[in-house]
């Protein structure tokens, strides 16, 4: 399949989209927290691919640190293989931003063979996915028209935030998370995403000088703390997806148990300095260690220099996935087009119809 | 820190190890079951670090979809960080095969501030890991003197599965593991080890070969089936650490979804057919698709064919990745002898002082 959207539009567009999906949140919900107010729920399986995938780790994380709901990322491959072992009181959400992962909905059907309950989600209206659940939740922020995405990713950690908070609010006992909690958690994220406006033009300047410099990498290591898991995977694909050059990806903690041998000339870094994980330590040290003998990229430094970029994030230490994903979304549209390449054409526009994994193509 | 052992005997020794943890199972897990069985575990921890953390995800597996016993990997920092959210009647097991991992001792340390039991888990004996936590289980492979653990690997994967079986064995109610059940499970396990021996001259004869093409190799994607995670996060691991060039790893469904995007024409593959994943069709199908294209390397093809190493491997569900393993470490052996590279002396001896990453180092 072949697009003609502008992926850098959709990034521009985000703190209006995000903004409108959190106004909307209760209309957006209302079909999926119907359908959790009539079962008991221990714990949910959140199963996508690809970004809808690592959107899903951002929220994990949040729900089981802060909220205490057990909440599970799965492979839809995985979801169809481990069903039958899956907890009492489970409930499922499969995630396709455009409905047409075969991957989820076969996965789908499979959970609903069982009696455990399912939510689709998608970016998408009236798209197959919808008609393999028991309920939808709707991803707004519209149509996506470009070979990678980006609001969608944004679009689909918030959304998934705000279902969290509010399976939360109507649980029982211990968990039931309380109206004065709630309102904290959304008056955060609301500020969150009041202050990305702000951040787009020193984003875009730095976006823009560090994607020249990506034109000739061959090699690029993404570093992050250990609690940025959502963006560290999701960058990792989006800057291979569109730049088409080996990119990988590792926690700070376990590069240096090992995975550091395998730097070379050639390799470039890129950290995220979130400043809220246990290891972010380690990320200093990485920083200075690599410091004048490879290539360097860094968002989010703590004071002004020449590598980084250095801008007033929130640093929110639950939600600050959805300000730091911008930088790097602009980033690879941008090293996506000083490396030649047009992101919305696919390496092989017949490849997903070679292997059958999406429907329509 | 500098090593002198021999790492490509280390695995010819595998099966001889191998077979002996089988023979001395009751002992060598006598102090961790005696903590077992005074406690109600519904939940059990697996962390570490590196290949000891890659150990952990064979055997969950098996553990989640066989023994019903719900068993989750966990990197030493994220159990630091999330301790306190962890489910009443949880195991903590902390691995380094070194017995020298500072985030696995922190994080042991942290997790004895509350109620939950905990087991170290080491090769070595009397270090320092064996006194933070409540009982300790020897993985008896011997010392391994080499910069890239191999046998140390195998025997981890092989000490968890005795270990999950042995508890599964003490539970109570419907998961308790029958007698004749575990005689089965003991039984498999038994077969494949006592396959091994016959497995590695054709195993030996292929990574000769392959190591020869690998010589040149400046990316590397390796793909295998979802249910391999344990083997694929193992091999990017070692190959990236003994080779010393980028090394990428998926599953194939993941893959197709849009990481293909960022192959070039010097990216080489390495598939893992096991032949007991949903995704195996895709498995085949890439590997169709590559064919001609781009440089290919297959374990376990299921024809003789130029490309692949054809080979009686027992194929068990449950327990091949003891069998697959041996290839891929003999592959990395010797593609980072063909590339001159000394795995036993690290890329910078002092990093870990430097980072402060290893006790004594």
């Amino acid at each position: 399949m072949i697009y003609h959207g502008d992926a850098y539009q959709y990034i521009l567009q985000t703190p209006d989209i995000l903004l409108e999906i959190f106004r909307k949140k209760e209309e957006i919900l209302k079909d999926s927290i119907e359908l959790v107010k009539k079962h008991k729920i221990d714990e949910i399986f959140l199963s996508g691919s690809g970004s809808s995938y690592n959107a899903t780790l951002a929220a994990a994380t949040f729900a089981k640190k802060k909220l205490g709901i057990r909440v599970t990322p799965v492979f839809p491959v995985e979801l169809s293989e481990e069903i039958t072992v899956f907890p009492q009181n489970s409930l499922v959400i499969g995630i396709s931003q455009q409905g047409t992962s075969t991957a989820v909905i076969q996965a789908l059907d499979k959970v609903r063979e069982t009696e455990i309950p399912t939510i689709s989600m998608t970016g998408e209206y009236d798209t197959e996915i919808v008609s393999h659940a028991d309920a939808n939740i709707y991803v707004e922020c519209g149509y996506e028209d470009a070979g990678s995405t980006t609001k969608g990713y944004t679009a689909t950690v918030l959304t998934l935030y705000l279902f969290l908070l509010e399976v939360a609010k109507n649980s029982e006992g211990d968990l039931k998370l309380k109206e004065e909690e709630m309102t904290v958690y959304e008056e955060r994220i609301q500020k969150v995403i009041l202050n990305l406006p702000k951040l787009l033009p020193i984003c875009e300047k730095w976006a823009e000088k560090e994607a020249k410099k990506l034109r000739t990498c061959t090699d690029l290591i993404i570093l992050t703390e250990s609690n940025q898991k959502s963006l560290l995977l999701e960058e990792v694909l989006k800057i291979s997806e569109t730049s088409r050059f080996p990119v990988r990806g590792y926690e700070a903690c376990e590069f240096i148990h090992g995975m550091y041998n395998a730097v070379t000339e050639q390799t470039e870094f890129l950290y995220l300095f979130s400043q809220s994980g246990s290891d972010s330590k380690e990320m200093q040290h990485l920083y200075e260690y690599y410091k004048g003998k490879n290539k360097q990229y860094a968002v989010n430094t703590q004071k002004e220099n020449d590598d980084g970029l250095y801008a007033e994030f929130l640093q929110d230490s639950d939600f600050s996935t959805l300000e730091y994903t911008i930088p790097f979304q602009m980033l690879f549209v941008k090293a996506s087009r000083e490396r030649g390449i047009d992101l919305n054409i696919p390496k092989d526009p017949q490849f997903h119809h070679y292997m059958g994994s999406k429907i329509g193509q």
